[in-house]
């Protein structure tokens, strides 16, 4: 069969499941969720076994370590992926939540229901905690799932898919609702960017290369992930304190995450005060700093280049620079930010309104670490993502923006 | 230049333009739709002398009647547009709305606020009035728009622009709010639609060929507007009367509208009494039936065909069928339908509920003519179009439609 025509069999089977899926009660799919923990528990040898295969193959190929890391399986991990899954179900369903309603003038009762989407594709690299993850989320909001994971963990994903698909079978619901996708190569991605009308929405979770290439190729509407070129802005009216410890947690907690800082930028009216205590302190925590002029005059910074004003390095780099104002500070966001998460620190309620008004970005953070973009952070629970498109949902995505609405309009004989 | 040079070029000035835009007070940009409505009609002369230049254009080529009349301005048409544009003062504004808030555990304060998507493109057909409206709908929920007609009536936007940018000017907006994006033929909406991260969202207005054209060769996100291939279906439960005024409403009240009805439905148990009375009152109309076999039984019904049931007539037109169930009912509509609206008409609550519930439409009326889909009659004034995806909107959309949302995250000093 062709990469079209296998996609085109698994989404008309994932669109009939569907149906059952989105008119399911909460009390069932939470079954389901508890019925899919327990089972990847209970067969955990067989999902481990498959594992192996796939860990195997990937260092005969001579994956690097961090790569054979984020595809390796453990007993403990899997422990934490159950844990994940059952956390969903303690979390309210978005579908049937009534957005807005009201009686209109002429007596027509109108409500706007989120409903689901209908058939989600997710694609991803070799994480198979995604897998379950993603299976989860979507069950729990009622889409039926398309998973297509990179071929390094293909053994991985079957047996996963095949022991959660029993699971659902379990709890009452078709084993349809999660599908992982066949085939080697790019040919199924290709097929599955291109499956307009079948499948609802293209999720891609990974790296900017993946996301670029689905959101430039899909005709399905994709829901567009988080890369993260993110600014803390030091301004003249900063507590120089906070802004330290600020700058520190953004830049350093965990430099592998999309929320974590990029580049700083400082007022000159406190640059001859801050300087000297932000360029010792990053450095001492192992941070390489990429700073303008101002920035130079300090031992071990190396000139910045308009390659380290609009780089994501996820690594202890960071670009730096002094700026006359805040509309300088936020001119320089405007041209290298990709819009994720940007900071002021400041006191001045002024500075603070000026820069959340211009800054257009999913996150804009007042005397805050850009780490808090993140939907545990912000009390949604699950997170299947942060968007950085504008459109349907901006910044972290839970549950509800796994969703869309309907109209339900009631009359007693209306016409117009 | 090339097209891509124009779009790049216009899409910057509207990019400019869209930062002071966005944090333009209401009170100013409702001003600025005033003497936009004031602009047009005092200038009238200048505006109607330009479309006569488009009119007589098509008229030399031969275009037929309704085209004409749809690129016709006339003094009272103007009258309309500029009413138009006052009414869209008077709404409320989307920008700045708070979606929702909280404090954190930890005393973060999180407030999800409405932005605009800051920089709109508008590709639609050859009228006049779409030019002037969309400029104000999205004037009104702070977006630059670059506004893409058709070039049989580029003389009628190039003054309507002229007209409209001295206004904003004169209420102090950047005249760059509102632009025509120059240029013939199909390379500027090309470039338009592969000005990804140039413009925002692309909305296109017009036909099913020009919708389907820009969905699948777009890489910047699309907001697919409205083919209604609409059923009504007459439950088992129904009351008759209330039936067939709906059905009569639905198909005839206006026929070339994404809202009139395209295919009936009946429950088998009432064929044999409602059809006498529905075939004929829908043939008095002037309403040819293209129906299965037991509408066949009667007088001038043509068969029906997998095309018709497929058919967005937008006509005196209607395909027709008796089925065995609600629930094959509904399997009909899960073929056929695109989505937009459909109609039950019951008496039975159990069947109301379970037909809005399986039926997956941007609309699901009960006991309602499936004409009330409309901004309008839902109560959200101004319509930019009624979107028949499920991503970001569903349904009628209004001005909060029109935007995005951002976090803006308050502490004193807080890291993770």
């Amino acid at each position: 069969m062709s990469a079209e025509a296998v996609i085109r069999e698994v989404a008309a089977k994932a669109r009939e499941a569907s149906y059952e899926l989105a008119v399911a009660p909460r009390s069932v799919k939470d079954a389901a969720l508890h019925a899919m923990a327990d089972a990847l528990l209970e067969r955990a040898d067989e999902v481990l076994a498959a594992n192996a295969t796939d860990v195997a193959r990937a260092e005969a190929s001579g994956s690097p370590a961090n790569i054979i890391d984020r595809l390796t399986l453990t007993p403990e991990r899997l422990e934490g992926i159950a844990a994940a899954l059952r956390e969903l179900a303690a979390l309210p369903d978005p579908v049937g939540d009534v957005v807005r309603g009201s009686t209109l003038a002429n007596g027509l009762e109108l409500r706007q229901v989120r409903v689901p989407f209908g058939v989600v594709g997710m694609i991803y690299e070799a994480r198979p905690n995604v897998t379950v993850d993603a299976a989860g989320i979507c069950l729990k909001s009622g889409n039926a799932a398309l998973l297509r994971g990179s071929s390094n963990i293909a053994a991985s994903n079957e047996a996963i898919a095949a022991v959660l698909r029993d699971a659902v079978v379990s709890a009452g619901l078709p084993a349809d609702v999660i599908q992982v996708v066949p085939g080697e190569g790019h040919d199924s991605v290709k097929a599955l960017m291109r499956a307009r009308g079948l499948v609802d929405v293209l999720i891609p979770r990974g790296g900017a290369g993946l996301i670029r290439t689905v959101v430039e190729e899909s005709t399905v509407p994709v829901i567009e992930t988080g890369v993260g070129n993110v600014h803390v802005y030091v301004d003249k009216a900063a507590d120089l304190d906070k802004a330290l410890s600020i700058v520190i947690n953004s830049k350093t907690q965990r430099t592998s995450v999309c929320n974590s800082a990029e580049s700083l930028l400082v007022h000159a009216d406190i640059a001859k005060e801050f300087l000297p205590k932000v360029v010792p302190a990053l450095q001492e925590r192992g941070v390489q700093i990429h700073g303008d002029d101002a920035f130079q005059a300090y031992d071990r910074v190396e000139p910045v280049t308009d390659e380290d004003y609009a780089a994501e390095f996820l690594a202890l780099k960071i670009s730096a620079a002094v700026v006359p104002s805040l509309d300088a500070a936020v001119q320089h966001i405007r041209r290298w930010s990709s819009g994720h998460t940007e900071a002021i620190v400041t006191e001045d309620l002024g500075a603070a309104r000026r820069f959340t008004a211009a800054v257009d970005s999913a996150a804009v953070m007042v005397n805050a670490s850009t780490r808090f973009t993140d939907g545990g952070e912000f009390g949604f629970g699950a997170e299947i993502g942060i968007s950085t498109q504008k459109l349907h949902a901006r910044g972290p995505m839970g549950l509800p923006e796994m969703t869309s609405t309907k109209y339900v309009v009631t009359g007693d004989g209306h016409v117009r």
